[in-house]
């Protein structure tokens, strides 16, 4: 069985929407952040870091953070959410690390400077937007003409990235101009299971 | 054969390291980012997000970016530099990840607002003072006792981890007040394929 550590959050969702893709059994437990949950004793054993999501499995024993190795234990776990094939694997590993380097964390120094920072600093801000501009554009590009980031199959890539697309827009942080993108986050936002897995533990509320 | 594309960077040397730890045969392309060269056609058509590293692998028609990726891809192609056992396994796939998306991001911003920004901003440089010694702490903590991130084996989480905890040392953001990562980066340094591959395709020089 499965327990996830958890807070409503862009990468904290990444793991409930896996999770009810696959339709594991898991227990939630809800990390308050706002509380300082994240700080104490009990949950810096799982994550010195201090950082939501944590996975524990008692099935192998493994205690997981970090997001995009979350996504990648329960595909492993399962066969699923990662194409078999030699090329299509390695395109939904590589935009599972593009979005794990390359978007989510500039997203993260963006809502900071953008949203919560007290002094303002427009030269930050002004790098943070002109960063995940470029984020949005390659995404965009490569969403060109085929449906899903691994080419034809929906996968962990697509998940992690709709984890932070989907906070963007509560952000409004607009990347509907890059019409591959918007249509994709769009496709995937419809999904049942990613309905259910942004609800969990609660759904994000703007800022 | 594998052809590597690359420059004398954080990101680079994590490639070029675990070539050389592998033995490898590759071809290596110097990719001059101070020339512009990652902004040309031809190296967007092998990453359009225009960064280095880059691999293609002719035997399996891959090209990968993110280094994070590619230091899988090499792992998974050669079984070597990632445990077999499941939980040492997963050890190392979480701290490669830690490093990817908490560790070496951050350090980039660090090197941005503390070495290059025109302007100073101290709440900026503050910012990514604290959360970079926050991630040298969490690395710290966790080689307490083990002489590797993964546990008894060294692995590409590493590799990867080194890659910035080298260009660190060369800008002068100090670590030597955490022993256990101190002590691991030395041990690290040590390596003939690391000292190889931090001179490909050259040395990193001071800001
Ligand atoms: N790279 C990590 C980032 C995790 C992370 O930053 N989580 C946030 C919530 S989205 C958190 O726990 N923040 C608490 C804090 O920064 O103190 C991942 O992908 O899991
Ligand atoms: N997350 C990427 C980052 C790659 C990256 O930022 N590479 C730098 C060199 S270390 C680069 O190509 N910079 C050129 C630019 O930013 O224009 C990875 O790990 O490969």
């Amino acid at each position: 069985m499965i327990d996830l550590y958890t807070d409503s959050s862009p990468n904290g969702f990444k793991a409930t929407i896996a999770l009810e893709e696959l339709a594991l059994p898991y227990r939630l437990h809800h990390v308050k952040i706002d509380d300082g949950a994240h700080r104490r004793p009990e949950f810096l054993a799982l994550n010195p870091h201090g950082r939501i999501p944590v996975i524990t499995d008692d099935d192998t024993g493994v205690t997981l953070f970090e997001s995009a190795a979350i996504l990648f234990y329960l595909a492993d776990k399962t066969g699923r959410l990662l194409p078999q094939g030699t090329k299509a694997r390695w395109e939904a590993i590589k935009w599972l690390q593009f979005h794990a380097a390359s978007m989510g964390p500039l997203l993260g120094q963006r809502v900071h400077f953008e949203m919560f920072a007290e002094e303002k600093l427009p030269a930050a801000v002004e790098r943070y937007r002109r960063l995940t501009e470029e984020a949005f554009s390659t995404l965009d590009a490569r969403l060109a003409g085929v449906s899903w980031l691994a080419g034809d199959e929906y996968s962990v890539a697509d998940i992690a990235t709709f984890g932070w697309t989907h906070i963007a827009a509560i952000c409004g942080f607009s990347f509907s101009h890059h019409r591959n993108l918007f249509r994709w986050h769009e496709r995937v936002a419809e999904r049942p299971a990613v309905q259910r897995g942004i609800a969990l533990p609660a759904p994000a509320t703007g800022p």
